[in-house]
């Protein structure tokens, strides 16, 4: 996402209008300069993947991991089938917002809607209130149900994009038991991203790999990066091999997120020997850093 | 769990009765010897540590990671909070059953009732039957409402121990898109296991570990392990560090399995080593390794 053309972008995500994945895509190319946005609602991450790949999006906005439910997998294996890179990324807090029909008081309140997951979120705040839960398929779908409906007994929890989209009112901001409540998105493009200088730039580079099944393997694979001062920030094994990628059965697949540029010298030499120890190695992409990054 | 009391034993669970929970709490402890089982459902997962700690159960089973969603952090923050043991583990094939009122056939199916994500599991054969998708809670929740409402036209996505509890027949017994879809549940306790002979049972170790912010940390964290051949099973960085356990903010949190038992001489010295570099570090449990484990 260095230099957008100045026509409009369409950004392609999971979800109704007004999900969490719309607003952090609005959030993460707003910033970027010189186009104007469209969002492509999308009805699976399948969906999402193969309209970048097919040329109807120019990029895609998914979740990869959320600071309480962990890392999406999902997500990664669809890395793995399709041809994509990571451009970006984005850190999301995730602010359940309580809405309902403009006008409505808290009072009026009797019954909230909402994912499972959201309502989960929320427990401590809906139990001051008193209200009925109610679950619904995704968060952006329940505040278009208010809106239909136009009950005023009904309230949704959802993104501040939804109150937009559906034209409600936010009752209250910060819905969530816990502050600390953040979702990491990956910006996905057909071309990896252009840069300036590798050597120099806050850039993280994101790549898959698999090893032979041997006491050892993974702590000479992680010599690559220690041997060169370079800064892991995501590791993780792949608890269950997604069988049939590539046309083999892994023993073990790992993600690895580090700090640098894949053509930055040290990074260079660093994958170069990584492939000599991995039976397969792939570059989703090196991308600028997230500014405010809470990454461990 | 090597020798169970023989009277009843009291396991808690999240959800409802009839959740996949509780499916894998009756498979994994009826397969240990001499005692006869009661599952105490609990609303929360912070419920279930609570009933284990406080006495009311006996043990719990917890979902720790599942092979499509990824691993549930939120487990292994409330493992940090509590006192518990990990004393087993269990790999439970998550089925969706499709089930209605005895004596309805496929075709009288309209509605479908689930949770979001088990609906989303099974988009495909939902598709087939061309029926109309509807969101709640929680699968057994779904399972509980076809029976309640008495609707011949309305089915539920839940587990095989679903139909059990709420008296309803099987239409179809694999729903699930994914074969492969698999959670792994941990027996936790208030003691540890006991353990017959460390050095030669097929036994893992679960740890969880801070590392100071440099480079190369995790490198020579991992070297404890891999300079006495111990194999790594599961590698977990916690992408956010959970704020104030512990009363400190750390940069990093490390989640390892192990092959192992942590009184087994080298698993022993790898621990005391590692204890030399990361600030800390808690024994989560030692437990028999999942015998047909397909864990990466």
């Amino acid at each position: 996402m260095q230099t957008p053309s100045p026509e409009t972008l369409t950004i392609a995500f999971q979800g109704e209008p007004g999900a969490y994945s719309e607003q952090a895509a609005l959030e993460y190319f707003g910033m970027q300069a010189g186009a104007a946005l469209r969002t492509l609602p999308c009805e699976s991450f399948d969906d999402a993947f193969a309209a970048i790949e097919g040329g109807t999006a120019d990029f895609g906005m998914l979740p990869i991991e959320n600071s309480l439910a962990g890392t999406i997998h999902r997500n990664y294996d669809l890395m793995l089938r399709h041809s994509l890179y990571i451009v970006g990324e984005y850190h999301l807090r995730v602010r359940h917002c309580l809405l309902a029909l403009p006008g409505v008081q808290l009072e009026e309140i009797k019954v909230v809607h909402s994912h499972p997951q959201a309502l989960a979120q929320c427990e401590s705040r809906l139990r001051e209130l008193g209200v009925r839960r109610v679950a619904e398929a995704d968060t952006a779908g329940s505040a278009r149900l208010v809106r239909e409906r136009g009950d005023r007994q009904a309230a949704a929890l959802a993104s501040a994009r939804a109150a937009q989209v559906y034209q409600l009112a936010i009752l209250r901001p910060d819905m969530e038991d816990d502050p600390s409540n953040t979702t990491r998105f990956l910006a996905l493009a057909r071309q990896p991203a252009e840069v300036a200088d590798p050597e120099t730039g806050d850039y993280k580079t994101t790549i898959v790999f698999s090893l032979h099944n041997r006491p050892g393997a993974l702590f000479k694979a992680l010599s690559v990066f220690a041997l060169r001062d370079i800064d892991l920030t995501k590791l993780e094994s792949r608890p269950m091999p997604p069988q049939g990628v590539g046309g083999q059965l892994w023993e073990y697949l790992f993600y690895i997120d580090f700090a640098g540029h894949a053509q930055a010298q040290a990074c260079s030499r660093a994958l170069a020997h990584l492939s000599e120890l991995a039976p397969f190695l792939r570059l989703l992409g090196s991308y600028p850093r997230h500014r405010q990054s809470r990454s461990a």
